[in-house]
C-alpha cells in the first residue's frame, strides 16, 4: 500500500505560466506606458512610495505567511502565495487600465497599488481552498477573480457612483464569499474528517504570527493608501483609526478566545487571524469614520464576532453545508467585512440630516451589498465548476496540505542518512512504548 | 505525580481585558479627538508616518521576537509583547494627553509615536519576569509602569525642564530597573536551579535573531523620530550616529564573546542582545552626541560593557540578588543606558564653558538619573507587591517558561498520532542508549 | 575516532575584530564629519531616509536570511552577514571618501546608502565560500573585495567616465566572479562529494525564503536609491521595471523549474533564488530600460537563465572547474548580471541614430566589463592566495557548515537531558528499525 505519487505538474503548469507570461510581456508591450504625471492626486513619488512598499509587504510577505501554519504546507502556501499575487497584479493592471482609458494603459506607482489591492482579494479567497488544489488551479482562480472584481468594481463606480476606495475595500466581502462558493463547489468527500496531513504545530505557528505581526503593522498604510490626501487629514483619520481599531480587536479576541475556552486557555488561531478583523472591519467602513471611538467599537465588535466564528462556527461550516474553510476566510474577512459596511451604513444614516437622504444612502448602500455578494457567488460558481475538470490534475486527499506533492524533496541527496528523523506508526509507537516500560526487567533477566 | 495543570485564567484574564478595553473606549469617546496640525513640529504626515511605522515594527515585531528565544515559550513571548503594547499605548495616550492640554486630549501619528515610546520602556521590563507571569501579571505591569514612567517624564520637564527627548530616552535606565525590582520581589525559592522549562535552542535562536536585526535595523528611527527637524541637519546627525554607534557595537561584541569564551566561541545570546547596547547608549546621549567618533566610542563601550555584564553579570544578580533576570535587561538596556547618561554628562561638560555651567549641567543631569531611579524602583516595588497577591493565579514552578500552561494543545485533535514525537524521560533515555549499545550481541544471540 | 575540535579563534578572531574597529574610529574621529547639504542630488531627508532603510533591510535581512538554508549553519550565515556587512560598510565610507574630496569625509544619508551598496557586493561573494571559511576569513574578504570593488568603481568613472549608477550595478558581476575565484583558489580536496554537514531542509528553507521574500519586495528601492531624482520620472521608471522584472522572473522561474523537472516538481532552491534574477538584470541595464516590456523581457531571460543554470551549471562547476559554489552565485548573481550587461549594449545601441556611435559605445561598453571582470578576478585571486594561509585557521572539512565550530554550544547547561533529542548514526538506525520490524515475534516468545 505505497501511496501514489501525486500527479505530474509538468504538462499543465509550466505551459501555463509561460503562455501567460509571454502573453502578459505582449500586452504590456503594445497597451502600457510608464507615466509620470507630478502629483496627480495630491501624491508626489516619494510619498506614495513607501506606502506601495507597505501594502507590496502585506501582499507578498503579510499573506504569505499567514498561510504557513499548515506544519506540511508552509513552503507551498508561501511560494504559492508569491505566484499567485504577482500573476493577479499584472492582470488587474491591465483591466484596471482598459476599464479608465481608451489610450495607453498609464502605468505608476498608483496603479501598481489599485492592482495590488484587487490582489488581496485572490489572497484571501485562496485561503479558503488552500491545500486542497494544485498551483494550476490557483493561478485559474487567480485570473477569473481579478477579473470578477474589477468588474464588481467597474458596475459600482458605473451604476452607483461609489466612490474608488468603497468599491475597492468590498475586497473582504467579494474574496471571503468567493472563497467559499469556491470550497463548497470543490468539495471532496470524507472531508468531514480532518485531512491526513492538515496538521498544524506550534513551531510553525511563529512564522504564521511572522505573517500576522506584518498586517497588523501595515494595515493602517493598506486603508489609508488610497484616501485621498487633499482634504487635509483625513489620511492622517484613516491611519488613526486603523490603528485604534487594532489595538482593540487585539485585545478582545484575546479576551474572547479566553472566555469562550472551557479550560480559560488562549488559541492560537484566534491570536493570528481575530486580530486582524479590526483593520477589515474598519477599512470597509473607512469612509465614514471619523471619531476614535467609532473605530474602537467596530474593532472591538469586529474582534467578538470573528473569535467567536472561528470557535464555533467553522465546524459547523463543515458539517452543515459541506464547506471547508482551511484559513476560516468566512470568520477573518466574511463576518468582520459584513460588520464593517453595517456600521458604514449606520454611520452614515447618523449624519443624516433627514429621513429621505437616509433611505435613499440606505437603498444604495444595500445594493452596492447586494451587487457584491451577487457576482462574487456567481464568479465563485463558474470558477468552481472550471477547477472540477480533472484535466488540471488536482492532488488526492492523500496528497492535500502536503508540500511534497508540489516540491522535490532534497531528502535522496542532500540529508545523510544519520541525520535522518524517523517517523514510526502509530502501532509501531505503541510497541516501542510498551517494550521501553517491560524494559527494565528484561534486562534483569538476561 | 502526573503534572498539575496550570491555573484557568479564565475568570481573570476575560473580564479584565474587556474592562479595560470598554473602558477606553469610553475615556476615547468623551476626551480625545483625531487632530490635524499642518506642520506642527516641522513634520508633515507624509515624514512621520514612516519613522512611526518604523516604532511600531520595532516595538510589536522587534521586541516581540526577541523573547521568542525560549524553545518552548516562544508564542506566549510575541502574543503576550503584542497585548502588552497595545494596552500601554492606549493607556499612554491619555495620560499623555492628560499631562499636557486641557481640553481634548490630541490624536496624530506624533501622539501615538510619543505613546508608543513609552511603552518601550514596559516592552523592556516584562523581559525581566518573561516566563514567569502570567498574562493578568502582564497586563497589570503594562498599566502601572506606563503610568510611572509618564509621571517621571512629567516630574523631569516640570522640575528639572528636560528636553522631552531626553526624558523619554530615559526609558531604558527606568525600563531596566523597574524590571529588576519585579522580578527581585517575584522571586521563587529555588529558581538559583535553571527552571525545567527554561531551555534555548538554535532553531528558535534564528526567530529570536530575527527581531534582533529588526531592531538593529530600525534602531535609527527610535533615535531620531522625536529630534526636531527644524534645526536642520539634527536628524541626519542622530540617524548617522545610531547607525555608527550600532555598527561598532556589532563588531565589538563579536569580539568580546570570544575573548571572553574559554574555547574562543562566540556565544548566541550576546549576538542577539549586545549588538543593540550600542543603540540604547547613543539613544540616551543623543542630544549632545554630534560627531561621528563619539558616537563610535559610546558603542564600542557600551557593547564591552554589555557583554561583560552577559557573560559574568547575570548569574551573580541571581545567586547574590536573588535576581532572576530571564532576558538580562540589566546589561542589555540598564547598564547601557547608564553609560549613555554618562556620555551625555561628560560631552556636555566639554563642550561648557566655563566651570560654573559645568558643575550646574552635573548636578541637574545626577537629578535626572536620581529622580528617575527612585521613582522606577518606587513603581517596581508597589508593582510587585500588588503583583505577588495570589488572585492572579500565576504559574506553579514547572508551569513556567511554558506555552502549554497558556495557550490550547492543538495535538490532541490537530496532530495524527503517526507524527506524534516521543519524549523520553532520561531515565528511560540511558537505558535505549544502553540497549543500543549492546544490541548486535543480542541480535546475535538470539 | 571523536570528531576532533574546531579551531578556537580567541586569538585571531578577538585581535583583528578589536583592532580594525579601533582603527575605524581613529580614522573617523580625524577625517570624518557629518555634513548636512540641504538638496544636494535633489533628495531631501525624508525622501532619502526611507529608500536607505529598504537597502539596510536588503543588506542585513535578506542576504542574512537567505543564507540560512543550510540547516546546521543558519546562526553563522546570519550573524557572520551582519558583521561582514557593518565592517565593509564603514571601511566603504573611507574609501569612497578618499576617493571624492580632499578635505574631510563627507557623511551622511546618501554616503552610507553608497557604501552599503558596495557592501552588498562583498555579500554576494560569500555566498560562494559559506560555510567553508571561518569568520576571520570572512573579514578579510570584506576589506579586500570593497578596497577592489571601490578601486574598480573610481576606474571606470575616471577612465570611462562611467555614471555612478551604472558603475555600481556592476557589483553583481564583481561579486559573483570574485566569489567564485575566491571558492576555486580555496577548493578543497573530496568536495566533488557533499560535505558531511551540508544539509538542506525543508524548515530552514522557510528562513530563507523570508530572506528571499525581503530582497523581492525591497529592490525596486534597491535599483532606484541612486537614480537622480531631478530628471521627473526616472526614479518612477526604475521602481516600476524592477517591479515588474521581479513579478515576471518569479512566474518564469516556477515554469522553468517544473520544467526541467523529470517529475514535474518545484525545487525550492529555485524559487529561492531564481526569482530575485530579475532584479539583478535589469538592475545592471537599469540606465537604459525605459518601456515596460523590456524590463519584463529582461526578467523573462534573465530567470530562463539563471533556473537552467541552477539546475545543470551547478554540478558542472564543481566536477569540471572544482568550483564549490555554495549558494549558486554564478546563477544568481554572475549570469543574470552579464545578461543584463548585454541587454544595457543591445537596447543602447538601438536607441544610437548612426553606427558611429553606435561602435563607439559597444566598445567603450565592453571596456568596462573587461575591466570589471580583471579586476574582480585578480583581486579574488590575490584575496584567495592571502585565505589559503594556515594562520587563520579555517575548519576542518568535517566542521564546515556547522554552527557548532564557531559557536558555544548552549546543549551542555541549558537543555535539560530529558528533552535531548538522540540522534543515531545510521548503522544503528537500521538495527533499531530490523528490531522493530521483528519486535512482535520476540515480544510473543518472550
Amino acid at each position: 500500500m505505497a501511496p501514489r505519487y501525486a500527479p505530474s505538474l509538468r504538462s499543465r503548469l509550466a505551459p501555463l505560466l509561460l503562455l501567460l507570461q509571454l502573453g502578459f510581456i505582449v500586452i504590456y508591450a503594445f497597451y502600457t506606458e510608464i507615466q509620470y504625471h507630478g502629483k496627480p492626486h495630491g501624491d508626489t513619488f516619494s510619498n506614495i512610495y513607501p506606502e506601495f512598499q507597505d501594502v507590496n509587504v502585506m501582499a507578498i510577505l503579510g499573506f504569505g505567511f499567514l498561510g504557513t501554519f499548515l506544519v506540511r504546507y508552509g513552503f507551498s502556501a508561501l511560494a504559492f502565495n508569491l505566484l499567485v499575487a504577482v500573476i493577479a497584479t499584472q492582470w488587474a493592471v491591465i483591466l484596471n487600465g482598459i476599464e479608465a482609458y481608451n489610450e495607453k494603459i498609464r502605468l505608476d506607482i498608483r496603479s501598481l497599488v489599485e492592482a495590488e489591492m484587487c490582489t488581496a482579494s485572490v489572497l484571501i479567497s485562496i485561503g479558503a481552498v488552500l491545500g486542497k488544489t494544485n498551483p494550476v488551479q490557483l493561478i485559474l482562480i487567480s485570473l477569473l477573480e481579478v477579473s470578477g472584481f474589477i468588474l464588481n468594481k467597474w458596475v459600482l463606480q458605473t451604476l452607483l457612483k461609489v466612490r474608488l476606495v468603497d468599491s475597492i475595500m468590498m475586497l473582504h466581502i467579494f474574496g471571503a464569499f468567493f472563497g467559499l462558493t469556491l470550497t463548497w463547489i470543490l468539495y471532496r468527500k470524507g472531508s468531514e474528517q480532518r485531512f491526513e496531513k492538515e496538521t498544524f504545530h506550534h513551531r510553525s505557528g511563529l512564522f504564521s504570527m511572522l505573517g500576522t505581526v506584518f498586517l497588523w503593522m501595515f494595515w493602517p498604510s493598506f486603508n489609508s493608501v488610497l484616501v485621498d490626501d487633499r482634504s487635509p487629514g483625513r489620511k492622517l483619520e484613516a491611519v488613526c483609526s486603523t490603528y485604534l481599531a487594532l489595538a482593540v480587536s487585539s485585545v478582545t479576541a484575546a479576551a474572547v478566545s479566553v472566555l469562550s475556552s472551557p479550560k480559560g486557555k488562549l488559541n492560537l488561531i484566534h491570536m493570528q487571524r481575530c486580530t486582524l478583523a479590526g483593520g477589515v472591519a474598519v477599512g470597509v467602513a473607512m469612509s465614514v469614520v471619523h471619531q476614535p471611538w467609532e473605530a474602537m467599537m467596530i474593532g472591538f465588535t469586529a474582534a467578538v464576532v470573528s473569535t467567536i466564528g472561528h470557535r464555533y462556527l467553522k465546524t459547523q461550516m463543515l458539517l452543515a453545508f459541506q464547506c471547508h474553510d482551511t484559513c476560516a476566510v468566512l470568520s477573518t474577512h466574511g463576518l468582520p467585512g459584513l460588520l464593517g459596511w453595517t456600521a458604514h451604513l449606520l454611520l452614515q444614516i447618523k449624519d443624516c440630516d433627514n429621513h429621505t437622504t437616509a433611505i435613499r444612502f440606505a437603498v444604495f448602500h444595500i445594493c452596492t451589498l447586494l451587487i457584491t455578494v451577487t457576482i462574487s457567488l456567481s464568479m465563485g460558481i463558474i470558477t468552481g465548476l472550471i477547477l472540477k475538470w480533472n484535466f488540471w490534475r488536482p492532488p488526492q486527499d492523500k496528497k492535500c496540505f502536503d508540500d511534497q506533492a508540489f516540491w522535490e524533496v532534497s531528502s535522496q541527496h542532500n540529508i545523510p542518512l544519520s541525520t535522518m528523523k524517523i517517523t514510526f506508526s502509530s502501532e509501531t509507537q505503541r510497541i516501542i512504548i510498551f517494550y521501553i516500560l517491560q524494559f527494565p526487567n528484561l534486562a534483569v533477566k538476561k
